[in-house]
C-alpha cells in the first residue's frame, strides 16, 4: 500500500474510532444490556455490538472490498483473509472493565494487507490516549512518536500474564513471574499494549483471539517487540492461541523457562 | 478533634502532598538513586526519602506533638502511637511503578487520633486524582463526594490479590479468584484504594504494612468497606499483616473461603 493511501486510511480509522468512543462515553451512565458468551465473565453489551456495526459500516463504505473480522461480528477469520485488505475490529476490548469500572477499556482496529501487519489503532477511551501507526508510518501516542528504548532482562521488567494460566502454573508461568520484577494485570489487551508501547511493561503472556492481538501486534512489532507462540513459532492470526509479546532479551528468557521440564 | 480543626488539618496535608508531588514529577526524568531494601523488587529512591523528610518537617512544624510513622523514616510504629495524633506517611507508594512506569504510584498520609481513623489522603500523582476525607468530613475525589453504591457478591466483583499469595494458593486464594469476576493487579496500594473508592474493584486481599493501609483504611471504612485480618479480627496498625478490604457481602464470602480446609 502506498504511504499516502496508508496515511489516509489511518486518518479515516482514527476518525471513526473517535466517533465510536464518543458514543461509548455517552452510554456509560445508561443501563447496559449485558449478556454472557463463553462463561459468566465473558461479557458483551449492546455498546460492543453497536460499535461493531458502526465501524464495519464505515469501513465497508470507503473500502467495499475489505475483509472484516470482528469480536462481535464475523467471529471466524475467513480462509481468504490474506487475499486483500483485512480489518480486525475489537469494538470494546475489556468489556468487563467497561461494565464494572467504566474505564480501562479500548477500541481497536488492526489492518493487514495480504496478511502483512500494516496499521494498528488502539484507543484507550476514558484516558483519551490514541496509539496508532505501523511499520511504514512509525508508531505514535497521539502526536508523540514512540520508540522502544529498552530491552531489559526479565529480572528488570514488569510483566502481564493470564491469571488462569498463572494460577495453573501452565508452562512454568509461576517461575517466569518469580524471575520478573512483578506482575501487573489490567483486564484489557488494549490497555496492556498501551503500557507495553509506553515502556511501562516488558512482556505480555496470554491466550489471545485474533481481534485481541491484531492492532497491538502491528504496533508492537513496529517498535521492535517480538510476538511469538509459546513454542517460538509465528502466531497464526486465525485462532485464539497462546502468545508472548516482548523485546528480544526477555522473549528468549521467557521461552526458555516455558520450555523447561 | 473538632470538625473545623480537622478540615484545617486536611487542607494543610493536601497542600503539602501536592507540593511533594510537584517535586516528584520534576524528578521523574532525572537519574534516580535506586537502592533495594528487603529484596531485589523492594525499592527505595532518593525521591521517596526526600518526600518523607519534606512531609515530616511540614507536619512537625504545625503539629510539634505529632507522632510520625513513615515507610522511609521511623519504620517501627512507636508503642505509644495511640497516645495522641499519629501520622502514617507513605512518601511514594508503588516505588517499582514510579521507577519502571513513571506513573501508577501515590503519596499517602493517614491520620489517627488516639488510635481512631480520622483522616486519609491518597494522591495518584500522575493521574492528578486526590482522594481525601474521613468519618467526620466524608470522602471525596478532588471535590466530588464519593458514596459506596454497591455491595456485590464476590461473583460480581473484580478483586486485587497479592500475587505471591495467589501463586502459592495461600488460604485458598485461588478459589477466591475462581469465584470472582476476575483479578486486577496494579502494584500500588494507593492506586488500588483509588479503584476501590471509585467502585472499580470490590475487594483487596494482601499483606500490608501500617503505612500501606493507614490512609486507605480511613477512607474505605468511611465509605462502608470493612478492613479485617484474614481471621476476621481487627487489624493491628503496628505490623505488616494480611488483611481483606471489602464491603460486607464479599467480605463474608472471602473470609469463609479462606477458612475452608
Amino acid at each position: 500500500m502506498e504511504k499516502e493511501a496508508l496515511y489516509q486510511l489511518s486518518q479515516s480509522l482514527q476518525k471513526w474510532v473517535l466517533e465510536a468512543a464518543a458514543y461509548t462515553r455517552s452510554q456509560i451512565k445508561q443501563p447496559l444490556e449485558i449478556t454472557t458468551k463463553s462463561g459468566p465473565n465473558d461479557l458483551v453489551t449492546n455498546v460492543d455490538r453497536a460499535n461493531q456495526v458502526f465501524l464495519a459500516a464505515k469501513i465497508k463504505g470507503d473500502y467495499p472490498q475489505a475483509i472484516l473480522v470482528g469480536e462481535e461480528g464475523t467471529d471466524a477469520v475467513p480462509d481468504d483473509w490474506e487475499s486483500g485488505l483485512a480489518f480486525f475490529i475489537d469494538p470494546i476490548d475489556g468489556t468487563m472493565n467497561f461494565v464494572k469500572q467504566n474505564e480501562n477499556f479500548a477500541i481497536m482496529i488492526g489492518v493487514y494487507d495480504h496478511g502483512q501487519p500494516t496499521l494498528g489503532i488502539i484507543y484507550d477511551v476514558m484516558a483519551d490516549q490514541l496509539y496508532w501507526g505501523g511499520p511504514q508510518l512509525g508508531v505514535f501516542r497521539d502526536e508523540v512518536p514512540l520508540l522502544l528504548t529498552d530491552n531489559p532482562p526479565l529480572t528488570k521488567g514488569l510483566i502481564t500474564v493470564n491469571t488462569k494460566m498463572l494460577v495453573a502454573d501452565d508452562l512454568n508461568l509461576q517461575r517466569v513471574f518469580m524471575h520478573s520484577s512483578g506482575v501487573r494485570i489490567y483486564g484489557s489487551a488494549g490497555i496492556v499494549f498501551g503500557q507495553l508501547l509506553k515502556g511501562n511493561l516488558c512482556a505480555y503472556i496470554s491466550k489471545l483471539a485474533p481481534w485481541d492481538i491484531a492492532a497491538g501486534r502491528v504496533l508492537a512489532e513496529s517498535l521492535g517487540f517480538q510476538v511469538l507462540k509459546f513454542n517460538g513459532q509465528p502466531i497464526s492470526m486465525t485462532t485464539k492461541e497462546g502468545m508472548v509479546v516482548a523485546p528480544a532479551h526477555a522473549m528468549n528468557e521467557i521461552l526458555a523457562i516455558m520450555q523447561q521440564k
